[in-house]
């Protein structure tokens, strides 16, 4: 049966929620990192992706500058560094030296993939929406990319808080 | 290391994916559902739901016509149902009653609840975007409700073609 209950106790009920990173470069070539919760598939021809991101962030200064970034899938190996980066500020901290994760060059984009991302995908803006509070960053994906290795397991987040774990799922 | 991959190959590592199902009403009264995966919290002041939904679904018409529906979270009890929801068509089959899911009355909108499902959110018709191939539907949340049960798991679908399980998360 249902009770009523506020929305942060509906949406305490949410999980696994998936995570992914955006990773974007600044014009002095400095690499910058987002934990982003609120992502979603919005359109399959072409691929695009959708990502809420908070007024404040780096990230969305560094989207609407160069209108390119990368969205990685973290793997389980990850979480202390997807903690990091999702719990900081880039505006005045290297967080993409600074989390030690591994970077290569990136295919069509300026911005790198991340080495040992469970995929990465390589995004151009499209357009942005604001229904509520959040702005919202629509992008298509013009290449993506895989871990050599298949069994590599995505992060997800299990809790409020950051309970970050890998769950192992086939494909 | 990363290996360039089809856009199909690179979302093959995306699971586990959340499912939610988006209950509708018709105008005869008739209860309909549709199980959905392309869904994402946009905003949280106020509360706002976004999901894709195919341009030939009657979900997609009833929302359009209705301007209200219900976006319940399934539990593990509810894999055969869901897959049932999300694999048929509502325009000529009833599928509120053939899926023996049960309903109780929402609070604010005349479609009902899922009366087992780990939690239900009223919605209301806010916006609709189409940046790519897919409708976008944008909904506030304007009541919600939980499952009396706390320990009630959330359906995830670990993998392509629907692989749908239960997985156990805290809040």
């Amino acid at each position: 049966m249902q009770k009523t209950a506020t929305i942060d106790e509906a949406w305490g009920r949410k999980y696994p929620e998936q995570v992914v990173l955006a990773i974007t470069k600044n014009a002095k070539g400095r690499v910058n990192l987002m934990a982003i919760g609120w992502v979603c598939v919005v359109s399959d021809e072409p691929p695009m992706f959708l990502i809420g991101i908070d007024d404040h962030a780096y990230t969305l200064e560094l989207i609407r500058q160069n209108k390119e970034f990368v969205i990685a899938y973290p793997s389980s190996a990850m979480a202390k560094e997807t903690l990091y980066v999702g719990t900081t500020h880039g505006h005045h901290e290297d967080k993409g030296a600074k989390s030690g994760l591994k970077f290569v060059p990136a295919q069509k984009v300026s911005v790198p993939l991340l080495t040992d991302a469970v995929a990465n995908f390589e995004c151009r803006l499209v357009t942005e929406y604001r229904p509520g509070n959040c702005p919202l960053i629509v992008s298509e994906i013009i290449a993506s990319h895989v871990n050599n290795d298949d069994s590599a397991k995505r992060l997800v987040n299990l809790g409020k808080g950051y309970q970050l774990e890998g769950l192992r799922v086939s494909n």
